[in-house]
């Protein structure tokens, strides 16, 4: 694709590079913004540039906050003795919109897993074990991939607070709600056989 | 979506403006820019604000350029008395990726559409016709949406050259290449068959 110009290029080079955009679609959100007012286009760049020198991580839990510590941790309305551990901040935003959850959460920043680079080191684990240690933490509730490498990540903190009481779960896992039998792979189906729910319980919630 | 920070909300809200682009989306483009470099943060609003600001139009074909003519305007090896008319910058760089085309192109900028409210005169039309005029125009090619706007436009750019001698034509309409004869529409099927090729000149390009 031969582009008339050479800033237009640089600009759909720019979106190219984000996840999910090819160089159609980048050509496509140049055009649009082409066809924006200066001041506009001024502003939505001046949000992206303020965003990355600005935004905080919050140092207990390692969300993306405004302060350095974030509106769950500095929230007394929530349970602060029970953390929710999660891989990114994405896992954040979709536990917070369920709305189930009361308690707070640590973002690791991914998982465990060799084949990828990923040691414990690059992961928030050692903060998460401290915060647990001095915060006198009630339940951890792992919500993270339910794969070999979030089953690893799980047993590796499990194993580094094998001296401590505090209760220990992870997200149930099973048939997704509106997901059929057939398609179910056999891991998933045997678990969800083996930890069958009482139906009273799962009726009422 | 509650999202836990005031800057990361407003550069999502800033990437849901654009078009095709949900929440969602917004939000992963913008965690994938958090997790770069400052320095390629800011050359990515960069390049887009220098974008806007010095971005100019052909002054003869409304195409984008980087002077006041554009690469195809002032390329002597192209036939310049050959007009290809488009709605859109897209257009151009369609019609250009084929690599069929030696002449030069106007971009009208849409094309009449009263329902949309878009007139003759919000239209690159009256430098068309002064083009041709002036310039002595050997043919105009119409390659515009095959639709009634596209018809109606054609149709008031051909009334106002009615005293002028220059060759006018439109883009074969018909089967796509690859097309299913039986999920075409019975205009597109009719009109094919009305305008069918000798085998001969379509076998041999």
């Amino acid at each position: 694709m031969q582009l008339p110009s050479v800033l237009l290029e640089n600009a759909v080079a720019e979106f190219a590079k984000l996840p999910g955009i090819g160089k159609k679609t980048a050509l496509r959100l140049v055009l649009h913004l082409l066809k924006k007012e200066e001041k506009e286009v001024n502003h939505f760049s001046e949000t992206i540039t303020k965003l990355r020198s600005n935004i905080k991580f919050c140092h207990r839990c390692h969300n993306i906050s405004d302060g350095d510590i974030c509106s769950i941790c500095s929230n007394s309305m929530r349970k602060q003795n029970i953390i929710c551990v999660v891989e990114t901040i994405r896992d954040v935003i979709a536990v917070e919109s369920t709305q189930q959850f009361n308690g707070t959460y640590h973002v690791l920043g991914g998982i465990i897993s060799p084949l990828d680079g990923v040691g414990p080191d690059q992961l928030n684990i050692d903060s998460l074990i401290a915060r647990i240690k001095t915060e006198q933490t009630e339940e951890v509730i792992f919500a993270l991939s339910p794969n070999i490498q979030g089953d690893t990540t799980i047993y590796y903190i499990q194993k580094k607070l094998a001296n401590i009481t505090c209760k220990m779960s992870t997200i149930a896992r099973g048939i997704a709600f509106g997901g059929e039998l057939e398609y179910a792979d056999e891991m998933t189906l045997a678990g969800s056989l083996q930890n069958r729910l009482p139906v009273k319980q799962y009726v009422n919630g």
